[in-house]
């Protein structure tokens, strides 16, 4: 049988039933899996010869999960900041990739990302980049989590040349990795104006094989629709429709733009909106309607998007400014609580990937992806509520611990499974190489 | 003659002129002052004897100036959010301020707040509150520097009960600490709806007599420019104009209703705009047109408000929300860029305060006002941009060590003047009274 570990913590926030906090409470981990949640004294009399983890003045929460990211990109850290989306795409970041995109790019680029991620509390990721056979082995070796997207893009790249080529590649790395108890994928066109219809009815038909999602960039600006529009006679949104991906799981990613009809249409699709609302600021995108989505039963799951836009990969951040966000942009300040927040930094996002019942909240049978978040600090005082010291106050340095599948990823801000020295190391070459490149 | 310190850095970022990014460089300091800047080379052959500071990772910058808050309040952070200003106001701050609010509790929220200040890199605060005699010992003790608001409001408080005794209570606080080298005042009603006529005539002249500016909360909300046009006709920033308010230095905060004719107008005033964009977000007061005031001309400076709507005193978390914010509500990617963010923060704050010719930037006279800020974790790799990494992606824990007027205050992230178990255990006092009286 394997070992049972009890984290004994200050206050527990399970995510489900949402806002509740557990004060003095432990939760009992055997192997991978959370077995119960339970006081401190009735833990100490049901298991008395476990492993007992002390955090007296931490809060234990669900890992975050990152529903929309590119890894890769955290080598391209404020390259091109403070431009519109096309000019900072098509000037900086695609002139950068075309020059230096390679598997030995993402293999460096993932690696710092995930290093960055773990320090953040992020327990698994939604990725959408190329060369995922390498993020793949990164994701493998450092105890992540994640969803590596399959992508297609209708042109060529360093990755692949044609669509089917993309397919063909995507076919490869699931038959790698099919299994791996930390990895799934995702079907991950890049975005409508990106990918053509065959394509589409290629992605919708994989997608449904694999019994995963189609993970997309949809509706980011209003030029997006707009162009469509004009070229098509079709909003996005309704061509994905057409072609039916609205009828199974689609993580449509930034949607900050939503007619009434589309309003009205989402609640009943298997749509999950992934909102990332730093990138949509930076980026000058639009604002995604959050309150309203939410209010109507979509569910709204949280992302950093790549590094290049925003420009860190911490969902503490992204959660607060998601929080704050909502009310500024629907006029209401009870919109996204700070309890709400959590759960769409957690629960919402693996539902968006179709693991709810694996992750995103801490209850029994769940994998034990958990973190625990320091709120001994003086930015913290007075504690009268976790929830709110966590989303309007904490700070991703806070995290102090990080556990997926029951193994420490870090423990007392230390990585266990990556190492800082070899990662600024290798980090210094590919400074070089980027200023070279752009 | 005083003793020269040489802290030498990976980056100086000088704030003046803007956008400046000066590698290898010294800041030669002498007693309280800044003396030059210069490259590490020339200041080793130029001041031999010098003491010698490294920052072999650190940017140096000067030190934020938080221009509105409330320092005493943080004693309720956390206490009743995510609801609408009125509410929280009414139901929440206002009562638990009336069976609380003493000299002991200012004492002891200014205390907490300037620890939390000063290792956040704030170096200047613009407070406004009641018992400023208590947060003037505060500032005196823990060598951080202040404008201390004359607080003024028409209504009884546990410090005042009538104009008259406000007035006089602000006239005791400038007797008492008049030339100080780190304490300055505003004169500062609390808002166009709680200071009627008479006194703010009274206001203008005593700032005119003082040679201060005031500081006041206008335009936070559209509910009060149109509750203040249905009852006296008029719009609050009319009225403040029609009492010659416009024509001294007045430090307007929040500001989030501009029409026409006072976009217009500002430019030409002595008006600075505060903004505090975490603060308007969460309590859903509306969006300062940061982009456009800047634009026009208008001093835009930027401050956490109290940290019960808020919730910290995180001027860099702040500087980074101003960024983003002022990018998704102009629709302009290319508003207010990374370092334009970082004058907001430092030199537009203090030139709000009348300090700009004192503190605000690095440059040989000026007070050495300055902070270091250690990019060398791997959440800042690769640094291809000092400002766009500041900006965008470090976090307070990043700041390393700060100096006022010369004075260490944090030392690798070490409290020099103030003690966090002291802090501590009066926090832990509070927090049970406070949570009894809420």
């Amino acid at each position: 049988m394997a070992e049972t570990r009890i984290l004994s913590a200050r206050w527990v926030l399970p995510v489900v039933p949402r806002g509740t906090v557990l004060e003095d409470h432990c939760v009992v981990v055997r192997g991978e899996r959370i077995v119960e949640i339970l006081p401190d004294a009735q833990a100490r009399v049901r298991h008395p010869g476990a492993e007992w983890l002390e955090f007296p003045s931490h809060a234990l929460l669900p890992g975050f999960v990152n529903a929309h990211t590119h890894a890769a990109m955290t080598l391209l850290r404020g390259v091109g900041g403070d431009l519109p989306l096309m000019e900072w795409l098509e000037q900086h970041v695609w002139p950068a990739e075309a020059r230096l995109l390679s598997a030995e790019f993402v293999d460096a680029g993932s690696r710092l990302a995930v290093a960055e991620m773990i320090r953040g509390g992020t327990t698994c990721f939604s990725d959408m980049y190329l060369f995922p056979e390498e993020t793949a082995r990164v994701v493998d070796a450092s105890g992540i989590r994640a969803a590596l997207g399959l992508t297609v893009i209708d042109f060529p790249t360093p990755w692949a040349r044609t669509p089917g080529e993309y397919f063909d590649k995507g076919a490869a790395l699931v038959s790698a990795w099919q299994g791996h108890p930390r990895i799934g994928f995702t079907v991950a066109p890049h975005a409508p104006y990106t990918v053509g219809d065959d394509s589409l009815r290629k992605i919708r038909a994989r997608a449904e094989a694999l019994g995963v999602a189609v993970h997309m960039h949809v509706h980011e600006t209003a030029h997006e629709v707009s162009s469509a529009l004009a070229e098509h006679g079709e909003r996005p949104l309704q061509r994905l429709a057409r072609l039916g991906l609205l009828e199974q799981p689609l993580a449509a990613v930034h949607m900050t733009q939503l007619d009434e009809h589309e309003h009205e249409r989402l609640p009943e699709s298997l749509t999950s909106v992934v909102h990332c609302p730093e990138s949509n600021l930076k980026l000058a995108s639009g604002f995604c309607p959050v309150a309203r989505l939410l209010g109507n039963g979509v569910n709204v799951a949280l992302g950093t998007d790549g590094v290049a836009s925003n420009n860190d990969l911490d969902m503490l951040g992204e959660m607060r400014t998601a929080a704050l966000l909502a009310k500024g942009v629907s006029g209401d300040a009870t919109a996204v609580s700070a309890s709400q927040a959590l759960e769409m930094a957690t629960l919402n996002g693996a539902r968006a990937l179709g693991l709810e019942a694996q992750i995103g909240s801490l209850e029994p049978g769940k994998y034990a992806d958990l973190i625990a978040i320091d709120l001994g600090g003086l930015e913290f005082q007075p504690a009268h509520d976790p929830h709110a010291q966590i989303v309007y106050a904490a700070t991703r340095d806070a995290v102090s611990d990080v556990f997926v599948a029951g193994q420490p990823l870090l423990r007392g801000r230390e990585l266990r499974t990556l190492d800082l020295d070899e990662l600024g190391a290798m980090t210094r070459i590919w400074q070089e190489r980027v200023q070279a490149a752009h």
